[in-house]
Formats: structure tokens, C-alpha cells, sequence
């Protein structure tokens, strides 16, 4: 087989086999295809697209990169949920006890944030003593304790993709739906989980800033899932505002806790119990105990703090506050018309809850809490968000990121989209 | 600037700034931008195409990364020819003399043969002695002794197309009408010449193998050409056939210095004397002496032996002969109606007259010597080709790549592209 073979194929309009894509991918894990021809190849794919054998074929590949895990020793059904990211996308923290309390284990891989999304690792680590990596056996202990673990992918999970997303990232490859599906599944698949709910978010805030666009990643993600013999389902829901009041590592932890005691915000309470709803019945376990009650009850709180314990945290412990604050007023009285995620998210980043490299450190603290919400009737002068920071410097650049981003307007001229846009099967 | 934003720009259909070129073009010889950021733009420009102005300024960003000649001390006008490559086509052997003979300097930077297509370098490195490198006081020498120089490009020429050049070979992005375009003229222009003459090839020998994209090459480069200051004209000329009777290294010399006695076959000569008038005519001094005279008068051969003597060669020292030979015959009885470019190229090149890598020797005997070309009426059993090696073992191969390659039929069915198809200015 000849590199340029595979990338001439596929520049030229052509359908690769699954014999190019099996040696391109293995022949780039092993270092035998040059980074150079990997980034021509990932643009040619990205501009000339794979059509469904072949992005199963790709992901299939990636998968055989590494171990698969496999959790048939458990004796209840395992059911996960990956969102392709968003601003105050907290959703992980109280779904996965959640979910745990309600019958079936979560075995959850995850990811840091990059850019103005964040990521569930680095709001875990605000916790602490709470530790990230660990160890195939250690994640069982974990489940078994709990009911829901929620750690870092190892170095053995499809090794090609970590190559591949490395290369994507520097060489402007990103941005194409088979590569970004493909990513996702081959990992969420070798994860081992027997179902799978995806949240593919819509909007400014999201990767995917158009409904047609989102929908293309769900179905492409839902059949990947499906042909593997996962049980998969995509919500498409909103993210064009971000999602609770809370924005940053620590205030999402505090978000979730609250929505952990049966409190929170409702969008944050709604999209929680929704997924839940959605990962108990693909996993086979739903009717056995709803999980609106087990919000209430305390059995998910009781899910959490058991997941924290056994991974090194003090659930009990303080979390890290920024040093500096400032709060921002409503200009005008009105109602709110729009909040846009994007440029909530942008600011969040530059006061220090996100990163710009992967070798960055986060502030655990910083962040931004909102006050009002799109739809919500104010006065001049209330409230409007408090920007959370270590150093005062940080909020001439967040409030840059913000201008623009807000208005007040006439009750019924807001346009948002709603909670849960669309289901995909 | 950001290497992202560039890629990205080009990616989604955009256009380049002339910032955005210059940029990337200094940031990759730097090494700044790697190659794996390179390929994956280089991808992006072959599948979204470059308009006349990002062309232009790519091909001035590749001169700006090295040195310009300057040719402006000599007391007579410059012209120089650029052949895209083809079969048997040692048009710049008999060629770089004649004109020098007729009134122009001649100042060629040429290149080595790569896959099926052969090099002028090569060719010339067959004459006992003779040297491809030399220095630009060397290369001044030679043309005030002899008016014609043909000799290998320094590594200060064009440093960033030389880098690009190699990462396209291996990347899947060599077929890109403006890369060629702008690599193609980056040396060309660079190279100081005033005047210049592009034999741009079509048929199955060529890089273009139809008339429209050989038309958008040329079109492309003479308006880089003009714009660049450099008098440029284009001529389309045939290369469904191979040029000549003679294909390989030390039996291309042997064609030209017949050509240059004043005989060789008549396509070659037509083809030299016609550029030869093209390259004149541009230089300005076209009407001193008709090119086809000073073939005939000895005067280009006069010119020919100061050349190869002022670059160390031994005008008559004994050419290479290949030690095995194998003749084919006519197949049956009537015209030939086929002898195709590619196949006898690719044959040429499996006996040893070409290189796979550009690390590999090439052997100066090997080749073919066509007894037949087409529109020829032949007799079943004569002579057809003669295959000459330094090992019988390459035999076998190169009849595999000749299968098919020709074909005897009824007079009038030959199907060939008139020597010169156009001319564009």
C-alpha cells in the first residue's frame, strides 16, 4: 500500500477501501506515514468528506489502535453521555450519580477544555484532592463503590486518534464532520459502554453553530454507535445561551451540587433528568426509580459523594474562590433578549477558567456568574453578572469578549432555541 | 499571523492576502510554519484553486526567499526556454546553442529527471567531463566563452520552492495547476533571464495529458511571466509521441549533435528552430540569422562545443553504450498508428534511464532508439525499437510497460496532436 494512493484517491473525489483506511491508520500509530501526509490527507477528507462505510471503517481503525475496554464482569447495565461541548456545560457532574442511582453504572472517559468550553476534568479537579487519572482497575473499584466513575481516557484508548486530533488541531483539520464524529465514537466505543446517549449542542456557544450541521454530527455519530452494537440516541439541544448561571471550574461544581440537593437551575435540572431519562431506558433500566425523585430523595447527592470519596475527594471540602470579583449592571430596563454563550464563554476563558494551550493550568476559581437569564424581566442598575478572577488585569480583555453579547429589549423579541431541539434515533 | 487563519481562509473558499502569502511563505522556510501546516495548505490550494493575484504573489514570496540573478552586465539580450518535461525531449541540447549562435545569451537552470520524464542534466552529465555545478562567476564565464550556459540551480535560488517542492512529492499535492505554475516561474524568474519560452507538453507523456489543462498552465505562467517583467511566451506542443528517435541520457546527446550537424529527425528540428525564432523574437534580435541557417552553416555546433568544453566536457569524447540491447520488431504489415509517449517512457525509464528516487544514479546508456514512428508505413518482421540496458534482467519489465504501447493499422487512422497546438501570449 502507498500513501499517496490513499491521499490521491480521496483528493480526487474517490471512495477509500477499507484496506486504505485500515494501513493509513495503522501505518500512521506506527510512525510509517509522515505527519505531512496525515494533514494532507485529513484536509482532502475534510473538503471531499467519507461517506458512512467509510467513516465506520475509519473509526473501526482508530478502535483497533488500542484496547477496547469491556465491562461484562458488572452485574448491571452500563450507559454513558458525551456532549460535543458547551459554556456552563456542568451536565456530567450531577448526571452521572444520577444515573447511578437510578440502576445502571457510568463508566465515563473524559476530556480537558481547550479554547472557551470546558472541560469536566478540570471542574472535577477544583474539588479537592479529586484525581483524575486512573488506572483500569481502579475504575472498576470506583464503579463498584459508586455506581459512576468519571477519569481521564489512558494512553492505551485508540492511540490514533490521540495522534490524529494532535495533528488536526495545528493543521486547521478540525472542522469535519467524519473526523469530528469519528473521533468521538472511536473513543466513547472503546470505552466500552453498552449505551450511549450523545448531546450534540446547537449555537453560538457550540461547536456546531446551525441546527443542519448539528444534526449531520448526531446521525453520523448515532449510526457509528449503532453499527458497533452500541446502543446510541442524540439529543440536539440549545446552545446559544450558556447553560445554569454558572460559568467556570469551581461555580459549576457549586451549580452542580446544588442541583445534586434537589435545587439549580431549571435548564440545568431539566436537561439533566432528560438525558438521564434517555440513558436508563437505552441501558434497559428505566421505571425502576425516576430520576426527578432521585434528585429529591438525596440518592444522587449520596451517588456524588461516593464518586468523590473514592476517587480522592472531599466533597465536603472547600472549593477555590477567585481573588478578585466585579459585577457588571443591567444598562436599561427591559427584558433580556440575549445572553449569547459565545461571548460568555470567551470571557470566562479570559478571566482564567479556560486554557489556550493544553500545557496550561486553569484557575479553578474563575469564572462568571449570571444573574439574569434570556427571558428575565429587569430594572437598570440590578445585577447582570459577576466576573470572577485571580488578578483585576483579567477583566478589561473578558469585558471586550462581552460587548455586544448581551441586550435588553421588549418582552417576545427574544429568539432562542428551545431546551431540547430535536431527538435523533 | 497565525498559520490557522491562513489554512482556515483558504479551506473555506477564501481568498489570500498578499500578507497572508508572504507570511506563510517566510514563516515555512524558517521552518515557523511546519510541514505538516504546509500539506494540509497545499491540499487546501489544490482542491480550492488560487485566483491571478495569490498566484502572483505566492511566486514573488518563493523569489523573495533567495537570491535574483542578475544578467544586466552582458552586452546582448537574454532568453531562456522551460520545457514541463515529456519523452525523448532534448530540445535544450541543440537548442541553448543555436540561439546563442543567432544573437542571445542563454542562461539555463535545469533540473534532473524524476520517474518517466528525463533531465537535461542527465542528459549533459553522459558527455565525458562535463560539469552541472558551478558558481555564478563560473556561470558567467561559460556564457561569455560560449553564450549559453546549462547548469544545476544553486540551493540560494528559490529556497522555499525547493522545500515546498519536496514536501508536494510526498504529500499528494503536486497537481495543482498554481503550485506548478508558481514553482515552475519562481526558478525561471529568479534565474534573471529577460526573455522566455515555455514548451508547455500534452499527451499521455506529460504532466497535462489534455489541451485545456495544458492551456490553464500556460496561460497561468505567461501571465506570471509578463507580470514579473519577463518577456513570456508559451507554445502547447505534442507529446502523445515521444520527441525523436532516441529516448535515454547518452542517446539523447547523440540525436542533438546530429541536429546540430544539420540533420536529426525532423521533428526535433522543427521543434528547436521553432523555439529558437520564439526566443529570439522575444530577446529582440530576431532577423540577424535564422536559426535554421545556423544549423545548417555549423555555426550552432560551433557554439555547442564551446559549451560543453567550458563546462569540463569532452565535445568528442566516446558517449556511454548501454552493454545489452534487444530488438523488437513489427508486428504485421501497414502504418503505424501508435507509439505512445508514456509507455515508451516508462519503458525507457525501467531499462535505466530514469531514477525512482532522487538519491538514485541514472545509467547514460539505457534507453530506447525508435527504427519506426508513427504515420510510418511498415512491413511486418522489420525493426521496431531497440531496448538497450546494462542488465538483461531490466528486459522483461520494460516490455510489460511497452504492452499495448503501439499499434499497427490502416493508413490515415492514426490519431496524433500536430507538433505545435498553440501558441499563447
Amino acid at each position: 500500500m502507498d500513501v499517496i494512493e490513499v491521499i490521491v484517491t480521496k483528493r480526487d473525489g474517490g471512495e477509500l477501501s477499507t484496506q486504505h483506511i485500515d494501513w493509513v491508520i495503522d501505518a500512521y500509530t506506527r510512525g510509517e506515514v509522515a505527519d505531512e501526509q496525515m494533514s494532507s490527507l485529513a484536509m482532502a477528507i475534510l473538503l471531499n468528506g467519507m461517506n458512512r462505510r467509510e467513516i465506520a471503517d475509519w473509526t473501526q481503525a482508530m478502535i483497533r489502535s488500542g484496547e477496547r475496554m469491556d465491562w461484562s464482569m458488572l452485574d448491571r447495565p452500563t450507559a454513558d453521555k458525551h456532549s460535543t461541548g458547551g459554556v456552563g456545560d456542568k451536565i456530567t457532574l450531577p448526571l452521572a450519580p444520577l444515573v447511578a442511582a437510578c440502576g445502571a453504572y457510568v463508566p465515563q472517559l473524559s476530556g480537558r477544555g481547550l479554547g472557551h468550553t470546558g472541560g469536566t476534568l478540570d471542574k472535577l479537579e477544583s474539588i479537592p484532592g479529586w484525581r483524575a487519572s486512573l488506572s483500569n482497575d481502579e475504575m472498576l473499584g470506583v464503579i463498584r463503590a459508586s455506581g459512576a466513575v468519571v477519569c481521564a481516557a489512558g494512553t492505551g484508548l485508540a492511540p490514533a486518534d490521540k495522534k490524529l486530533y494532535a495533528l488536526r488541531d495545528v493543521t486547521g483539520t478540525v472542522e469535519s464532520i467524519p473526523l469530528i464524529a469519528s473521533s468521538i465514537m472511536s473513543k466513547k466505543i472503546a470505552e466500552g459502554t453498552g449505551a450511549l446517549v450523545l448531546d450534540v449542542k446547537v449555537g453560538s456557544g457550540a461547536f456546531m453553530k446551525n441546527v443542519d450541521n448539528a444534526r449531520e454530527l448526531a446521525e453520523t455519530m448515532v449510526a457509528l454507535g449503532t453499527d458497533a452494537g452500541v446502543r446510541t440516541v442524540a439529543l440536539l439541544t440549545a446552545m446559544d445561551r450558556p447553560l445554569g448561571r454558572a460559568v467556570g471550574n469551581a461555580l459549576e461544581v457549586a451549580e452542580s451540587v446544588e442541583v445534586l440537593a434537589g435545587g439549580g437551575p431549571e435548564d440545568v435540572v431539566e436537561l439533566t433528568v432528560r438525558l438521564a431519562r434517555e440513558m436508563l431506558e437505552l441501558a434497559g433500566v428505566s421505571g425502576v426509580r425516576d430520576p426527578a425523585d432521585a434528585l429529591k430523595d438525596g440518592s444522587a447527592m449520596d451517588a456524588w459523594r461516593r464518586m468523590i470519596s473514592a476517587q480522592g475527594g472531599d466533597p465536603d471540602g472547600l472549593l477555590p474562590v477567585a481573588a478578585e470579583s466585579m459585577t457588571l449592571e443591567v444598562p436599561s430596563t427591559g427584558v433580556i433578549t440575549k445572553l449569547d454563550a459565545y461571548a460568555v464563554g470567551l470571557a470566562a476563558w479570559r478571566l482564567g477558567a479556560g486554557r489556550a494551550r493544553k500545557e496550561d493550568p486553569v484557575s479553578f476559581g474563575a469564572g462568571i456568574t449570571l444573574h439574569v437569564k434570556p427571558g428575565d424581566v429587569v430594572r437598570e442598575g440590578q445585577p447582570l453578572m459577576t466576573l470572577h478572577a485571580d488578578e483585576t488585569s483579567r477583566f478589561d480583555r473578558a469585558l471586550q469578549a462581552l460587548e455586544g453579547g448581551y441586550a435588553v429589549g421588549e418582552a417576545g423579541s427574544e429568539e432562542l432555541l428551545p431546551l431540547v431541539i430535536d431527538r435523533i434515533t
